[in-house]
């Protein structure tokens, strides 16, 4: 039974990287960098994203993973920067993350030919969003100081699987009882020496490195 | 295409309620309130079990989910109550959540005749848990006012299927711009009148009560 189980899984991520593929020859051809932004509920994906893309020296676009609502992209509206909302709830059951196929239905709507750099929010989960390749050039998680240092041991595969941990509410750490130090041992203990940033969402600190680190993200990636 | 999504996924939710209706007939038959304790991953689910379990006047054990690892049931070992640990990685792929089958896998781990009380705590997950009974006398939720208000909007089967909900973190409430007026707000515009409490795992504040719905769960569940 396991065995035939772990079959279907695969074959379903197989398909699924298909389909990220394309999407990725989609991107590539209207020359857009495309990162996929994950994390638990609340660990402040879009407050830094509404950070981040103020004076970002990119023409950026959005598309809002969410199970159902608009909370997010409505937030993010006031930016004057495109953002499209998808969501997991009708048509495609409920589910708790982006996938490839969602992402592919959602291509028509997105602005190609106007942007450099899309990022995609994912729905917020640890779990499932890091399973799924959606035709993205790179991962960034968020990682809330306020959700404990072993985020990294008990969900390996998000935190192996991006290019940079953002770990943000660093202006909490006065109030909380959180070691830093074994936040980080744990992490290099899934993802060696992963490139990392301590940010805070709700000053600003922290957000410029990311901001150059997008940059020149869109620098490196080959046309 | 959508409306065959849709009907696999009604299709598997029928199967997982009748494995369900058979494990909460095993539960019945050995006398023991079910509670499953859900929430995003770092909201103090555990924590929050360390302080009720300590003195609660009930025979209680804990079935612990996570993807991978024992961190938590290592955290619990210490209060001499029986944790048994399910992983949802080997064998179950990895999954978000903990269904009706996997938690009947456990069923023969479980000290059934020697508890009066069995707290599952699902993965760190606010989609997927909600949307699998596992055979649970009442479902427990728990939020971090670190998380933001908008949670229950977003997220509203969890806070819609839930008997209680513990609002976590308050002792950092005067640190965080944080309302909790809307927080409730948002909370009764999805579940009207839910019950709820205010909790501190880190300091103890509010674990009393939930130790007394506990208490009074357990003697108003019909044997």
């Amino acid at each position: 039974m396991h065995r035939v189980k772990v079959r279907v899984v695969e074959d379903a991520l197989d398909a699924n990287n298909t389909i990220a593929r394309a999407n990725r020859d989609d991107f590539d051809r209207h020359d857009v960098t495309v990162v996929n932004l994950m994390s638990a509920p609340g660990a402040g994906k879009t407050t830094l994203l509404e950070r981040v893309l103020h004076d970002l020296p990119l023409r950026a676009g959005v598309l809002e993973g969410d199970v159902q609502g608009s909370y997010d992209a409505d937030r993010l509206a006031s930016l004057h920067v495109p953002v499209t909302q998808l969501n997991t709830d009708p048509g495609f059951g409920g589910e708790c993350h982006l996938d490839a196929n969602m992402v592919r239905s959602a291509l028509p709507a997105l602005p190609l030919a106007e942007i450099d750099l899309l990022v995609i929010e994912n729905v917020g989960n640890l779990v499932c969003p890091a399973e799924f390749r959606v035709g993205e050039d790179a991962r960034v998680m968020v990682c809330a100081v306020t959700e404990g240092e072993d985020k990294p041991l008990k969900y390996p595969l998000m935190f192996r699987t991006c290019e940079l941990v953002l770990i943000n509410k660093i202006d909490l750490l006065p109030h909380l009882d959180f070691d830093l130090d074994r936040l980080l041992h744990n992490l290099d203990a899934v993802h060696p020496g992963v490139k990392r940033m301590l940010v805070s969402a709700r000053t600003g600190e922290g957000v410029e490195a990311w901001r150059e680190w997008l940059t020149q993200l869109r620098e490196q990636v080959p046309v």
